[in-house]
């Protein structure tokens, strides 16, 4: 059902979304590296437009809207930077967005989203089923659904983030993606299966929502719970279709970090590099500094996935 | 007394220390111009090594250093950004630093300068003359006293910012600069008058310490007390005599801003442009964001000029 993506569907994305999407920097910190061990490139997608790396995925897939889908407009649904991005896109290509989002989403992503021009329409992510009313909706209103991260367009525009990383950083040993439903992921393990077929791809979760992980060692998704954790952009409650398709050919390993893990690697980025960071775009740099994955002596790329949280939660978690 | 500065003074500054201070990024934000209806450009001395423009005029004054002096060691007095300067200056060259820091200072500034080896002595800034204390020990143990603000060498190594950003930016009609004892003031000064003489340069002071304010309207330095303000890196009670020499005869106009208007900007600065800035570092935005100077369809310099806040302090400030 799934056709094979593969590294020429990121390159033609990157070729898409180039001069839309920000390059965003590739950083170095000394002391991280001294406390990791290792030497460590932070592709900073904190500083991407609309403040993380969705934007990537959501301006490929409507990019190839034809014309009819670019009158009737696109709908998705987002617990907030998917919804952000998409409403973005929509209005740099002068079309419709209509937004779901859950009800307790973060006030800024949700502000963000409504200040992009975006429709947004709330339910309830302990009750209702999002992708139920994306569908439905989408069809009463002809508009195009783009999921947040179960798309080819989503995952490819996703990978380049990692591909401009390995343009930049050049060599590396293992690459950490954070892991919510797979777009990064997957996007990822198809850049590297181009630019770095040597590199290991390792996918980091929250501890609590650690259903990628049970999925890789089961060979097929597993569906959890919405999990608890400080990472909400990874509150999901299983892996994508087209990404585990990708993910469990190109995916080296899975690993977790707990919300304290994340905290500390929080505090890190904005006391030593002067970055925000949300929860969710630490995960990777968590997994580094705290040891989580063998890193020791290698050249490591970590994917900062994005910056967006509210200042008063910000406030809350790095000034304990 | 003085020997009048002159660019070609900065130029060698910038030379000394390449491939020592960082090259720091010149970010802007469509958001900020939009609200400044003006286009800005962030020179961001957040990201400097030890996280302030301070690196710059500190390690530019020991690089020039003679064999006696470096076998002695510097000495200084400072309310942080400058002590750790010293510190990790003094560490690159391999010598001893003794700094003198008030009691009061932001525990993070302490810490990172005890870290990076100095030697740390407290005052305190409200009975005792920082100073006095500081002449006295230079002479009891031979070491060279390097202040924070009134010396050429410091003034010409803080002045490489801003011939940065001129050569990053290209032409700018203002620029802005925070002000505390005056070395970024000066010494951006000096880089405008070789790069950019028809550029106007501002200097932008907390309310509670308008001295530098006073001073230019006065023609001379005029001494104040502890300004109240948490812009802790411009709590100083009078601008410096080198300082004051290039200022007088360059900068064409000082202004100030609240320091509720001070909260505002770092709050903009964390939550769109995902950066950490520190009080101070936050003055010339703050002008530019609040309409303090007429900066209206113009193209704008503004030097952030560090980023080392503790992160409690930080929350505090944001998370309100």
């Amino acid at each position: 059902m799934t056709t094979s993506l593969q590294y020429s569907d990121v390159e033609q994305a990157a070729a898409r979304i180039e001069g839309a999407a920000h390059r965003t920097p590739v950083l170095t910190s000394t002391t991280f590296d001294a406390r990791a061990n290792a030497n460590v490139f932070f592709k900073c997608e904190n500083v991407q437009r609309m403040g993380a790396f969705k934007f990537r995925g959501a301006y490929n897939a409507i990019a190839r809207f034809t014309d009819a889908q670019r009158a009737a407009g696109v709908l998705t649904f987002s617990s907030g930077n998917h919804a952000q991005a998409i409403a973005l896109s929509a209005r740099l290509a002068g079309i419709r967005a209509t937004i779901i989002m859950p009800k307790d989403a973060p006030a800024l992503k949700v502000q963000a989203t409504k200040e992009y021009g975006g429709e947004v329409i709330f339910y309830d992510r302990y009750t209702e089923n999002r992708e139920e009313i994306g569908r439905r909706l989408a069809e009463e209103r002809g508009m195009t659904l783009i999921p947040p991260y179960d798309h080819p367009d989503v995952i490819c525009g996703q990978g380049t983030a990692a591909k401009e990383l390995f343009e930049n950083a050049g060599p590396l040993d293992v690459l950490l993606v954070p892991l919510g439903g797979g777009g990064l992921l997957a996007g990822s393990a198809l850049a590297a299966s181009g630019l770095a077929p040597d590199c290991k791809v390792i996918g980091v979760e929250p501890e609590a929502g650690n259903d990628g992980q049970q999925s890789l060692r089961k060979g097929e998704i597993v569906h959890i719970g919405v999990p608890d954790t400080i990472a909400d952009g990874a509150m999901v409650t299983h892996i994508g279709t087209h990404n585990f398709e990708v993910i469990r050919r190109r995916v080296d390993d899975i690993v977790t970090v707990s919300d304290a893990q994340l905290v500390e690697t929080m505090k890190f980025f904005a006391e030593r590099m002067k970055m925000v960071v949300e929860p969710t775009g630490c995960l990777g740099a968590a997994a580094a500094l705290h040891g989580v994955t063998q890193v020791a002596g290698k050249r490591v790329g970590v994917l900062i996935s994005g910056g967006n949280v509210d200042l008063s939660r910000f406030a809350q978690l790095v000034g304990a």
